[in-house]
């Protein structure tokens, strides 16, 4: 039975969670999943696709505010510099593995130009996210097992339910701190006299050595031959942020990660995205000049702001390995769970 | 009959060019074209791949030092943040439309997965660059032509000959300052003292309006209705530089770019790839450290170098503009040739 | 006399020019010059400051939208790094020669404090913004002639009126294109429909060979021992833009710097600092959340502005020449007049 | 009497450290304070300037590789733009209070310009730089108390002997986690096969709040008035790497100062620069192109390298509690010593 790492006592931080301790808290935010398993002769197909909406409108005509942030490049992650250029977010944001970015952005873009007729036509392009964590250790990868319909599906299957955690969606063959890792998500409410705000994190883990964990007792090193791995972060809040605070905020998620232990070693892609819903952007407007809500800087609740950020990435890594079930692998490996007692 | 701009009078710069005025005159480098012409009822299939490899190795097992420069990030573009983290190219670079950058990133993955059997299975992944303009003011884009067997065509296609320009490969269906633009390149050759490089550039042009030419007489305003377009720049040189003197000389190519008339528009991807190819850094290899060569920042050469690059982008936009022939396009449009009495 | 490069009858692009054709066009903003020369023996002072004010208020108390753009960072401007976090501008920006950064960064330092009695007492700190060229071709530079209260006066000179351009405040003693440059600006009025906003450029012009103008006949090569030189570059408008939109803006003066024939040498620092004085951010409040007025980025007048940025910044360079007076210097240097009929 | 957190029992991750915990570990690297302590009426003089020389030559002439990274820019360190453009440092680097900046500048340049007879005459200018922090809670900053000849006695101080550490040089008004910060040095050894490198780490420390002390027993809420403090973290490293490579351990610092509790304040200016001095770069050279080492990314002594750099940061930032002596300043205001057995 998979279970959140606060069910098995684990507290991170001091700030209360959302309802749902999951990214959806952020009203708006929808999370779906595909789970690719399968074996064939000696290949495991153990992989897929996760797609995370940043409201539930139409993702196009209605953007949100956005930004990034690169801990460490060695990734495929695409759609980042027109993010930095605009500052807003015109797709869902998809994760797979690091094989199949091209399928699951050519997917979301099939996706996209059917929800939308006139990009390509009367209006411009469009500008499609995906992230991605190398899988091969357990998955494989060379069979290029992702197609664009598998983008599509998960798109299709997002809720805006407390979003299933684990081994699931492009979690689904990634390990963590020598774990089976996978999807794991978290949140904060923050409140500062008649403010409220929530921020929420999903993640794909995909990184790390056993001895490197800082929940474990401290354990022999680990010496197996996995490819330095990658984490995916994806920060969502209805707090009126712009880009660039939204990039201070994606920032502050590297705070919770190397919480948990990582070093961001040399072969890792560690990538945040981290938009804010609370005003949308009109593609189509008749105006030249928009009204922007603006939180200040120098306002107290940023600084929990930024601490929210920093303890729901460390809780949603925590919770991609208690909720991650153990999951065989090509060559005969094994993913297995995190030792509950260990954390 | 096709001729560079040099042929029909226009000197740009004052440095020499190589022997091919390509980049293909950098040596090792070459370039690959699959163009993609069809009518189909009311549309109009006008688009392409163009692959440039810095090498004629084995581009995963041999890097090159590389950087890239983002002046307007409206654009789709992959595999640039490995690049800046890591500071190395390792694959070919292929040029699109703006709808194919999936099919063409896996088509290119597929290649080279096949080339490097270790790829995803016992070494770690591959970072695919792939860059792009809007072409869908002649090409009926949304019809999604391009496939991943295309990438692969284009690749197959490179040659060290001079590279073909105009209205071909990813050039086949863009526009540039209101006229047919397409791929063009140019080259220059440096020399100080006992030291001879070759700086080599390579464009998809796709920008601009007739008004802002300035190499054609002032015409009257531009009111056609094309979406803002870009501007893919790669950079080949056989200097030695670094990552980070990679990056310095993309910056000087929006100065060639700002010298024809662009104002770099809101709706513009302008991206430069520059890549090294010097010496090569293996994938494999048991030395822990390298020995670099490195030409000193503070050398005359370095200017020259900054002006080469200055100058064969200035030329090689003009080159795509005389290279390109008379196309068709969907919705009756026409890109007509620049009239060369103009420039 | 004096005169403008357009009253020698040279045209720089097609938007029309600000009242003056100066920074100050944009209303609020103040100029304030302090020119040192002096002969002392063999040694000669050419040299001085120039404070550009975003409005004519408490420049503290009344914060700036503000963005930096370094299109080459040899150079020593301090204050760059919180206005790329904050988005905004808190301080007078003061230009001087490489050595009086020190003195002019605590002159300006001693000014503020002296009208903010609250800073460092209890509220925070105060950050200034001090750019630079390294006049030492005709400047003693290594006298160390600017001391803090020169910063000061600059300040207090100060006016909305149109600027002294030329050989004067930080610009005295600085070179452009082998000939004498200095402070040069100039503006750019953009309408449409309803909207109309001002664009206004200050440079201090310190870079270039003679047979790199483009506005001259070309020379023979210029092999004048000089130090490679920068270009300090102040932008300032009246459109409500955002900090990541006022980087935009930034980065098209590069397009402006470009077409005088500048191949941004690798000694040079290039530097952009640009504001929006369209709203004022206040230090001191009791909002938790401001409403911003944000130009839409894909509004046509965005793209006006782009060529405005561009404009202004060529034609304020050009000016920094045609108003500079021929100028002596330490070792018999002479900093000539730029030829008139060669423009 | 003061002692290192490891005697007192705090052991911070598990490489081990250098012969002395200490920045100076790395050979070559010195360190010297000056320490401006006075009481004046109702005003408490409690500032002081540190300084860190790369090495134990000619700065200028012999440079070394550096990087910088900024996770908050809210500061005002002078000289990043030119390391990042040139990759390399050519100064002492200095660390003073937050309005001292100018001064300290200052003075470092006099002492500079005294070395090298030839900057600003024949040869091109010098890049400083300047780190701070805020010590206005204790110091009374507006008095100004530092002067340029302070910046050239902790110059003239620096020795290659453990660096004093705590309430001393730069470090004498600071306060940390709501303690009395200061100074702090640690340092590693990594060694792989037949390689064995130094990591060391000095910081000035004027952040957080009590209850983000990671290190202490849960608090009560820290209702202080004190200003968002900052960090100065200073990296130096004996192994052979390019200023890329440097920025990438520059960003692991930042893994360490999280894990202390830091959640990198909105106010706070949180600055990372980092040097190797494993090769010297000339000033002088008839070489164009020179011969550089440089450690291979994917050599599994990198990743080793990072974490070093996240262990000597946090073991630094320890350092700089219990080092520190208790110290009281303006308005009556009281730096305490961490409790001990807090931690």
């Amino acid at each position: 039975m998979k279970m959140k790492a606060r069910e098995i006592g684990i507290k991170v931080g001091s700030l209360p969670t959302g309802m749902n301790n999951c990214i959806t808290d952020v009203k708006g935010v929808q999370v779906g999943h595909i789970t690719l398993m399968e074996d064939l002769n000696d290949e495991c197909i153990r992989t897929g696709v996760t797609a995370i909406l940043p409201h539930d409108g139409n993702l196009f005509l209605e953007k949100v505010s956005a930004a990034t942030y690169v801990a460490n490049g060695f990734g495929k992650t695409t759609g980042l510099i027109q993010i930095e250029e605009l500052g807003c977010l015109e797709s869902p944001i998809m994760l797979t593995n690091t094989f199949s970015v091209g399928p699951v952005l050519h997917g979301t873009l099939q996706y996209m130009l059917q929800e939308n007729r006139k990009i390509g036509d009367t209006t411009s392009s469009i500008n499609i996210v995906v992230g991605e964590c190398n899988d091969s250790y357990l998955n494989s990868a060379r069979l290029l097992a992702v197609k664009p319909e598998h983008a599509i599906e998960a798109i299709q299957n997002a809720t805006s339910n407390q979003a299933e955690e684990g081994a699931v969606g492009a979690g689904t063959g990634t390990m963590c701190f020598g774990y089976k890792g996978g999807i794991g998500s978290s949140s904060r409410m923050i409140s500062f006299e008649e403010l409220t705000f929530t921020v929420g994190m999903l993640v794909q883990s995909n990184f790390g050595k056993k001895e490197e964990f800082r929940y474990a007792k401290s354990v022999e090193e680990d010496h197996t031959e996995r490819p330095d791995g990658s984490i995916m972060m994806v920060l969502a809040t209805d707090a009126p942020l712009s880009d660039r605070q939204l990039k201070r905020l994606a920032k502050r998620c590297i705070v919770g990660l190397s919480r948990t232990g990582s070093h961001i070693h040399n072969g890792s892609g560690d990538v945040v995205i981290a938009f804010s819903n609370a005003e949308k952007i009109p593609h189509d407007t008749k105006e030249a000049i928009e009204q922007r809500k603006i939180l200040r800087d120098d306002h107290p609740i940023m600084n929990l702001l930024f601490q929210a950020a920093a303890e729901a990435t460390e809780e949603a890594i925590l919770n991609s390995l208690t909720q991650a079930e153990m999951t065989t692998g090509r060559k005969g490996r094994i993913g297995e769970t995190v030792p509950i007692g260990a954390m």
